[in-house]
């Protein structure tokens, strides 16, 4: 994903797939708090976090979502940007998972110049008919 | 924001409502970049973001959603996590802005205990009547 690449929107077809996958760290958790101001415990203390039901520390649901960003500009460019998306959270990612995000474009309105994406991130070792960590639809505008 | 906070359904009620400011600066999108692996040129390269609508590099969307967070952990307490989210991206954030976060409770469910959050997120110096940054209603569970 080296350089920069500008698609117009006759570059872009229903059925596009691409894929993004990263393993959150710690420290992507702590850096993650301090940019966003969200030092909640369950996500920076060991401690309470194995009082939770999830027994340990578990990233922000808005870090995982970040991982869906370079999958959206492999499909629609540098310069595109996101207009509205909807997310469902399904599972807990946990400290060392690690984040598979596949988008498969299912829509592309040329007149608006806007994408709809489908995403589905899986954890390492899913297996079809696991639950999901995440579910998403994007709307994508080509801006540039 | 210090300590831990444990809310428990009871605790919250329609009309509750809580903020958050913050300025985005350049460290906290490159910082972004690193964590997400979405170095798209509009975030990055300020040439090329001098060639596009905004003129200038602008944030992430989703670093601008992860400001919301606080504010949920504020209106939910800690150990509250996010189910789904719609979120709807209105104006873009430049390097510099100041962010303002307000969340208001609208809808709180006893039996599965989910609360729904309507957020608004503007730029300081907003007027009553400015397109606001990003507009998003969050469900939160209170799974501690």
């Amino acid at each position: 994903m080296n350089g920069v690449v500008i698609k117009q929107i006759g570059d872009i077809s229903i059925g596009d797939s691409a894929y993004f996958a990263k393993t959150v760290t710690e420290a992507d958790v702590m850096m993650f708090a301090m940019l966003s101001g969200d030092y909640a415990s369950h996500h920076v203390d060991e401690s309470f976090a194995q009082t939770t039901l999830f027994k340990s520390r578990i990233a922000h649901g808005m870090l995982t979502a970040g991982l869906i960003c370079p999958v959206l500009r492999l499909l629609c460019g540098d310069g595109s940007t996101t207009r509205s998306q909807e997310i469902a959270f399904k599972s807990a990612v946990l400290l060392n998972d690690t984040v598979t995000v596949k988008g498969e474009v299912t829509e592309v309105s040329e007149d608006d110049k806007v994408v709809t994406i489908e995403v589905v991130c899986t954890k390492q070792g899913h297996v079809e008919g696991d639950r999901p960590l995440v579910l998403g639809t994007f709307k994508q505008a080509l801006v540039v």
